[in-house]
């Protein structure tokens, strides 16, 4: 880590809490990214999953993930890139992975009761100082805080596929959350290149969510009563408002059985017939979207 | 009117009806679109419009198109862009306007009762042979097509504005709607350069609003309950979609009265409780939208 990081004195002006070590819980497709993009941007890191085998899969995604920033990421080739990989080390044990942190970042499955577990048992082998973040997409920080035990030092920190594009870090405190916190997440925030989105209070699905949901959901009706295909719909929505993706494009893009799991949920009668018609129309015959190959479309091998 | 444009065999092939003679009735902003663009392709087009007052700036908004085609859409230099104004011919009399239209392309305003009413009385002077397509965004064929007296010749074909970049055409038929009138329509669409967007049934909003009201729907509850600003909203789609535009500089852009007109009719609350949001805040002081040089956001004047 450089020190001109470290030494940011316009954070220090605004908050008390310094941030150096960060340990992201969670090794999947996002948690990967974030402790990449950490480390990347020059703090230390350290990555935990719950064995050694999984976190051996994870290196290789670290790696992977070097080779795509050297492709994608201005100034990442020559170098900067493989460096971030020497400043990720790795734990399948909490306490250890927690010791030195001043930052968690949790991005374990999207599982309610066990997200609270993973927080209990943080918050008794943290040290006082450290700051909690989820990176919880459907849950709101105030149904974990309180399992954390230090809830002034717990929020959401939200961050999007492809984090080094798509670099949006949603932040959300809940009424506990210390001012101080949140200024010091949102400092953070920016000196991992996110640009921070501050929600002023809780808002189930956050900003982003709060958008796509509603506007995968109509495009998901226009199907299921028969008004145009997918294509079509994706079309006119490309079109009208210059955009490189319509619905269906981004629903094969977020996977079709979040997809599922977002309308099965819904309030809405018809949302949940569409969930099912997506369940039976792709999910059932193996089309989970473009990691699969094929969704509403089919892609080619090995997008 | 070129030749190889009257004599398409393919579209010879799937329809009875030729299309040659076009009428435009309304010279608003996206009226003149259609009327310029139809000629701008080749076809001789009537501009109609209740006085010849209207029609005059009419004239004035076909030549500022035929400048802004020049600079935008290339093949327009040349001479190409002011020989279309050429094909422009001017009626206040909708006898006269219609008396040799092979389609009639209606765009007067939103108004049922008007609309039905203009249909009834084109309905008794047009040929026999005339296809009536209206460009209502907000209503469906089946509210006026009886009143046309040949509900098998009226469909729907809603453009967007700016017609030379968002070149959609949604095309809906009602239940009597002639297939061959339909398929006449979707070969005219094409060969005025629009992409054709085939409903297969009536739907409210047709494709793309049907999409875009619960996508800004979504971003002015946001809004209202205060869980982000406007500038913040639209950050967090861009970014994440790669879009060009958020939701409330698609707003600025529709016009500030035209969203309150579409949520004040809402059946949830919420969105009624946004629509005056917008009316306080922004109608009544003036901020109508991009046109207005004010609405979510400040626009530089001419814009």
């Amino acid at each position: 880590m450089t020190t001109d990081m470290t030494t940011d004195t316009h954070d220090q002006r605004n908050n008390n809490f310094e941030i150096a070590h960060v340990t992201v819980l969670g090794t999947g497709v996002l948690g990967s990214e974030i402790a990449y993009q950490t480390a990347y941007s020059g703090f230390a890191v350290t990555a935990y999953d719950i064995s050694e085998e999984i976190l051996e899969a994870a290196r290789t995604r670290f790696e992977a993930l070097a080779t795509r920033f050297e492709n994608e990421v201005n100034g990442a080739a020559g170098g900067r890139a493989q460096a971030a990989l020497t400043r990720i080390r790795y734990s399948s044990d909490l306490k250890d992975a927690a010791h030195d942190a001043d930052l968690v970042i949790e991005a374990v499955p999207e599982i309610l009761d066990l997200k609270r577990d993973v927080y209990q048992h943080l918050g008794q082998v943290a040290p006082e100082r450290t700051i909690f973040a989820t990176n919880s997409s459907t849950l709101l920080p105030s149904q974990m805080a309180d399992s954390s035990g230090r809830p002034d030092r717990f929020l959401a920190m939200h961050f999007a596929n492809k984090i080094w594009i798509h670099n949006t870090a949603e932040i959300v405190g809940d009424p506990c959350t210390d001012p101080a916190v949140y200024q010091t997440v949102v400092a953070f925030a920016r000196r991992i290149g996110m640009e921070p989105i501050e929600l002023h209070k809780e808002q189930p699905g956050y900003v982003l969510n709060a958008l796509a949901v509603p506007w995968m959901g109509a495009a998901l009706k226009l199907l299921i009563r028969d008004i145009a295909d997918p294509e079509t719909i994706d079309k006119t929505w490309r079109i009208d408002k210059e955009a490189p993706e319509g619905p269906f494009q981004n629903m094969d893009r977020v996977g079709l059985k979040t997809v599922y799991d977002i309308y099965a949920a819904s309030d809405d009668e018809e949302l949940r017939a569409a969930a099912n018609y997506v369940k039976q129309h792709y999910i059932d015959k193996g089309k989970l979207g473009q990691p699969t190959g094929e969704g509403f479309y089919r892609y080619p091998a090995a997008t």
